[in-house]
Formats: structure tokens, sequence, C-alpha cells
């Protein structure tokens, strides 16, 4: 028996930065048959991802924006539950372009990949196993080019991307540094992810932690914040130093641009480099990846934490909630089915 | 008959900022025998180049500044008029860090080159065979990477650097947009240097100039200036775009350190990069741009304008000139000997 019934978070109107809870509703829409090559998912996960808020916001950026009314884009992952299209067949546990809804109807083009790895939980297929680690992966090796005893910087080092960087970075021979607000994170950092130092920005000395931890400056800067953390690391840059630039999370807002200091000068002097990542443009390796990082998974060398939400209720204040920094790891929200 | 008296321009006073004609003064040094394993070089033509602004600030950069009493460093190229270094003989062209002064005695660390190409006048050592030209040559393909059929826009470019830069990616397939301060200058990257398109970022029109002169985006920017310039110049990024930072002569001082629009986001939606350039790291390669760039020269596919200042009283302004803007071409200048 399909359901009948499809509940939903559809965006109710446009924030300017970070949206919050109010700015999406739950809806509740019925359920149309399946046309032919259409299949039915059955949404388990509902990813939560700082870069959602582009998704939403009106600025251009790397994707159209979420219409206002429209279901909020974003990975889940769940089971077929019915199918019409012939290279799905019920049971198979599929990740994709899903939405925030109990349930997804697509002709397959949402789906990013049929899962694997069954001895492996569903849920890391949004995280460590998903856009998460494979971000880590290609964003570290492709763009940041690891050497054998590189100093590599991570900021958000307890993040659900950045913990990845740092222990891919290790078994590549490096030192990592993980940068990370607060006590429980650097703490986690140390404890969890095996960052050799672990230095906290919101402290005062910041600046002088950074130095005393890469006293031959850093080789390699995974940058998932820009803003006052950037600064000061691009000012202990090595010779050569590649800069991955893979998120902006301290910047509320590109509405008013923000200014600050100017980067030239560091990469003239030290022939450096900073370029931008996105996770689109290695969509074709993708299975690469996941294998690589399934492998270390099993075999301990790559850990990672994951934060439960519970139920769709949640959802619409989940990402303001990554922004206020509130989580420890991959934040999905699980979806209950009667 | 060697000269007994050596007429040497030294820094009198460190400057902040753009070194102006009050910070050096002219002195008369005797010169004293050669001592076993040095030459005498007769200084035919002194470079003037934009970094040697930064050559005499007090702020960490890539080299040590010049010390106050000292001769000013600087690229110059003559003939060799005594010699007991078994690697030089009398009459020999060389190039290499002489200074600012008549005569330069050397054990030879200081010689860059012997300069080549007889059929060639010995100044353009200095400027397009010279480190403007194999500046131009190793950024814009070491860093660059000019692929044919890119929109290649150009800072500085009618100046010594970026008419070469613009030459050298027209010779490599690509279509070129020169950016220059000024009618005269927007008129010669047209007429002398063959760019496609010419625009004044004087004009209030210049970001719409631009955006109507790459109607697809900027694959590649040389950037030259940093500052108002290159913040206009980012907003229009192709997908994957290069910037090669190789100047930042907008900028008219590093202390305190200058803001501007941060950089990550343009990065990270167009995967684009920005890399330093410093010709230091390309030396041992010198010889390979040198020739090729003598061969553009003999089949007219290179050109160049050279502003020939007279005589060792012009070189306390030189620098301050050409920050104000006043040269087209590369400045040298000659020395006059008796």
């Amino acid at each position: 028996m399909p359901p009948g019934q499809n509940r939903q978070v559809v965006l109710k109107s446009r924030p300017v930065g970070v949206p919050q809870s109010e700015h999406f509703e739950i809806v509740s829409t019925p359920l149309a048959e399946l046309k032919p090559g259409e299949l039915l998912v059955r949404n388990d996960f509902l990813s939560v991802d700082p870069a959602m808020r582009g998704w939403v916001n009106a600025a251009a950026n790397y994707a159209d924006p979420v219409a206002v009314g429209a279901v909020m884009r974003s990975f889940a992952a769940g089971h077929v539950i019915a199918s019409r299209n012939p290279a799905y067949a019920e049971n198979d546990r599929v990740m994709g372009m899903l939405g925030w809804q109990e349930f997804a109807v697509t002709d397959g083009k949402a789906i990013r990949r049929k899962v694997g790895e069954p001895d492996l939980p569903l849920s890391l297929s949004l995280g460590v196993l998903g856009l998460n680690g494979v971000t880590a992966y290609f964003a570290l090796t492709e763009v940041g080019e690891p050497r054998p005893g590189d100093t590599v910087a991570v900021s958000t080092a307890a993040g659900a991307v950045g913990s990845a960087v740092g222990q891919i970075a290790k078994i590549a021979g490096c030192r990592t540094v993980g940068i990370a607000g607060g006590a429980q994170k650097t703490s986690l950092c140390l404890s969890e992810f095996g960052y050799d130092a672990a230095i906290d920005y919101k402290s005062a000395d910041f600046e002088r932690d950074l130095v005393a931890a890469c006293p031959n400056g850093v080789n390699m800067y995974f940058d998932n914040t820009s803003g006052h953390i950037s600064d000061v690391v691009l000012r202990q840059l090595a010779k050569g130093a590649r800069v991955v630039i893979c998120g902006t999370a301290s910047v509320p807002s590109w509405e008013p641009w923000p200014e600050g200091p100017r980067v030239e000068r560091h990469l003239l002097n030290k022939s450096a480099r900073m370029q931008g990542f996105l996770i689109w443009d290695f969509e074709h390796r993708y299975n690469e990846a996941v294998t690589r990082l399934a492998a270390w998974i099993r075999s301990g060398q790559l850990r990672y934490r994951e934060e439960i939400l519970d139920g769709l209720e949640s959802a619409p204040d989940a990402i303001a909630g990554l922004y206020r920094g509130e989580n420890l790891g991959k934040r999905v929200i699980s979806v209950r089915h009667g």
C-alpha cells in the first residue's frame, strides 16, 4: 500500500543570510501515483549542510535558489518502496537530492547513487561517505595536493568535512593542526580525530597558539570559514602554500559583500595559491572517493561523529543551529515512518 | 686605465610606501683595485622596476631591504672592462644585480647572465629580454596556463610586463583584453600590442566596458595591480579561471595593510584560483624564456617600448615616476661615461 500523504518542509520566505525556522513551514501534500519511469523513495535520513544557506539566498551562486513555496532542496537517503523505473528496484538503498520530505518521487535524475557498503549505516551516505567525506577527499587530494611532512591547518576541524580532511591528511603523511571553536571541539580534535595540535579560534591567544603550532609555517590551509580565522592563518603561509577554499562558514551574509585584509601580498610573497573547490566538479569520480573512505572507516583510520535530530519537525531550525555552532558531528534528521 | 671614482645612488632614508627623490642621494666613492676572482663592470643601463619599492621598505618581503647608506639595489647591464675572474673576459656583455652606480665590482655572484643576442640592443636585457619579459613568459605559461580561446584580461596592459603578457597570450591563441589608465595607454594597447580590446580603468564606465569586452567572462586575469581594478575583474571570472598575482602596483603601501572585498566567494563559486608569481622561482629556466622571447622579437610577434632616462641624476625620482604612471614602456637609465 503506497502512502497517501507526504509531509514536506517548504521554504516560506526568502532569508538574507542564514535561514531561520520562521523561513520554513511544514505542509502535507497528497502523493500522486507513479508515472512510467518514476520511482518512490521513502526518505530515512535528511541532510543538514552549511551550503544550504546558499541554496535559499537570492544572490547569484553555484545553484539556482530554491523557490519560495518549494520543498527545501537537500540530500537525503532512503529506500525505494515502489518503482516504475527499470534502473531501480524495491528495497534499493539510494541517496540524492531528494529534499526535506518524508517521500520523494523522481524520474531517477535526483538520485546521486545507489548506496553500497551494506555493512555500514545508511546515514553515512549523507556524511562521511557522502558529500562531506567526498568533499574532504577531493578538496584535500586534488586542490590541496598534500605532501608527506606538510603542516596542514584545518578550519572547522571537528566538523563533518574538516574532521575527515584532518584524518585523510594524516593518512597522507602530514602533520595536522585543527582549528575549532571552544574547548569541547578542540578536545574532540585531539581525542577523536588524531590532530597533532588543536587550537581554539575563540581564544585571545589564537594567533600566538597558531604560530607556536606551526613553527615552519602552514603548507596547506583547508579553509571552510573565511573571515578572521583565515586572516590569521594566511599570515603564516609557508613558501608554496596551497589554500583550499571550501566554504565560508564564518561569513554571515554576502549581501553586502564583506571586506577583509587583501590577500594578494600573501600569495605573492610566498608563491602561494588559493583555489575554490566545488564538489560538483568531481561528481564523476564520486565512487572512487567512497570506496577509499569506506575502507578507511573499516580499518579504523577514519572516524566520524553524527548528530541525529529526531523527526521532520527539527528541520526548520537545523541550518540555523549549524551556524550557531551547536552541533558536534555531521547533522542529519531521522524521519519517523509509522 | 681603470676609472678612479664611482658615482653611486645610495638610499639616504627609509621610505614608507613609494620611495621619492628625497630618499636617495648621489655620492662619489673611490674604486678599489680588483682582488683575485673579481671583475669590474661598466654599467651602461640601470633598471627602474616597480618591485624596487619593496626592496627599500622595512616590511618583511621576499628580499631583505636595502640598508640605509647602501647603493640602491637594481638590475643593470653593461660591459666587463677588467676581470680577475676566469669566467668573464673584457668586453663580455653582462646583466645582473649591479646596482644604481656607474661601475660595479663583483666576485661574479651579482651577475645573472652573460647577454647573448648580439643583434639586439643591450638595454633589452633589462626589459623584454630581462626580468619583465621572463616574468611575463613564466607567469603566463606556468601559473596562468593559457588555453587557446581563453579570454585573458591584463592589468598594466601597456606596461613592460603587461604588454609582453598580452602579446604572448595572443601567440598562445587567446583573446586579450588590456586594462590601462588613460586614452594614451589604451591606444597603445591596440596600436602597438595587439590587444583585441582595451579598457580605461580610470573611466566611470570601467566595469560596464569590461563586462562588454568579456561576454563569456575572464578565463585568466594577469593581476599586476590589486586594488579597485582587481575587485572589478574578479566579479567577471569564468568557471575555472586562473588569477596570476604578479604585482600590486595600485596599493601605495602595505603599512597599514589595506582591506578590500573578500575574494573567497569568487574563488568558490567559480572553482577559480589565485596564485602568486615570483620570478626567482623560475631563475633556473631564465635562458629558456630569453631564447623564445628573442625569437618572437625577431619575427615581429613581440613588440616593446622603452623609455630611456638620461644619466644617473634621473635615478632618484625614477621609481616615484613609475608609480605616478608617467612612463610609456620599460624605464631604464642610460649612464653617461666620459
